[in-house]
C-alpha cells in the first residue's frame, strides 16, 4: 500500500466527496480503536464538520481545533514561534508542527492539519492563492503535502478539507 | 434592543443564511475590536467554518474548539464533570459551562456554544432528536437558549449553526 500512499503527493484538482472519505477514515479508525483530531486554519472547521457528518464518528472523534491566527497555532498547538516567523503560517514546516501539536493537544492517534491561502487576497506570484499545506501525523510518521487548488475561497477550502481526509486515509492505509 | 434579543428564545424553524449572519457578527466585532471563539459539539465545526467564510474574519477570529465527547468538554473547556453527569451533555447547564469555558480557553470577548441531539439515533420522547442548546457568553452575561429543530441530521446541524450565529448577533446588539 506504500505506493498508493505516495501517489497522493501529486497535486490534484477534483476530489472525491469529503463525506465519503470521512466515512472511510471513521471506519478504519473504529476497527483499530483509534482516534482522530484536526488542526484547521483556512478550512476553519470544515474538515471536522465532514467527520461529524458520519454516523458513529463519536467512537473515534473527541475533539478538534481551529487555529486561525499565528498566536492560536502557538498557544493551542505549540507551533514554535521561530517556525512561524521563519517559514510563515502557510508552510510545510508549520503544517508539520500543527499536526504533531494537534496529536498531543487532542490526545489522538491520528492528527491532520490544514494551513493555506484561501484568498481572495494575500497571494503573491511565489505563493499564490490556492497554496495549501496539509499535514498528517500517525504512528511514527508526520507527512506534509503541498497542494495548489484552483477556484475561489470556498472552492479552495472545500478541496483542502477533502484533501486532508484523503491524506488521513492514505496514512491509515499505509499502515495496514 | 433588549426586546429584540429575548424574542429569539422562541423556537423557530427557518433561519437566515448563516454566512450572512456571520458577516454581521464579524462586522460588529471588528467595530468593537473584539474577538469571538466557539465551542461546538453536534455542529462539529460548521459554525466556525461559516465565520471563516467571511472575508476579514481573521481580525476577530483566532481560534475555535470542537468538543464532541464529554471528556473533551471537560478537558478543553473545563465543563464540570458533575454537571455533565447530572444534566448530560445536551443541557442548558452544559451549554452555559461550554460558553464560559470557551471564552477562557479561546481568550475571546464573545463565546458561543452548541450542544444537541442531531440524530438519527439517541432521541427519546422527553429529549427528541433536534433538541439543541446554544449558549452565548458576552460581557457580564451568559445566556442559553433551547431549540427544537426539525429534519435530518444535517438539517438539525445547519440550523443549529445558524442559530448560534443569530444568538451571538443578538447578544452583541443587546449591548449596543
Amino acid at each position: 500500500m506504500e505506493q498508493d500512499f505516495w501517489k497522493m503527493r501529486e497535486p490534484f484538482g477534483v476530489l472525491a466527496d469529503s463525506r465519503e472519505t470521512a466515512a472511510r477514515v471513521v471506519e478504519l479508525l473504529v476497527r483499530r480503536k483509534q482516534t482522530v483530531s484536526l488542526a484547521e486554519s483556512c478550512t476553519g472547521g470544515m474538515t471536522a464538520a465532514a467527520l461529524v457528518s458520519v454516523p458513529g464518528a463519536s467512537q473515534v472523534f473527541e475533539n478538534s481545533f481551529v487555529t486561525y491566527s499565528d498566536r492560536a497555532k502557538n498557544r493551542i498547538l505549540g507551533v514554535d514561534w521561530e517556525v512561524l516567523q521563519k517559514y510563515t503560517a502557510v508552510s510545510a514546516q508549520t503544517a508539520a508542527w500543527m499536526a504533531r501539536g494537534c496529536r498531543e493537544a487532542g490526545e489522538a492517534d491520528l492528527a491532520l492539519s490544514v494551513t493555506g491561502l484561501a484568498g481572495p487576497g494575500g497571494g503573491t506570484a511565489r505563493r499564490p492563492v490556492g497554496l495549501v499545506y496539509i499535514g498528517c501525523s500517525y504512528g511514527e510518521r508526520t507527512v506534509v503535502q503541498e497542494y495548489h487548488f484552483q477556484g475561489g475561497r470556498e472552492e479552495v477550502r472545500s478541496q483542502a478539507a477533502a484533501a486532508a481526509l484523503m491524506l488521513g486515509l492514505g496514512c491509515l492505509r499505509t499502515d495496514e
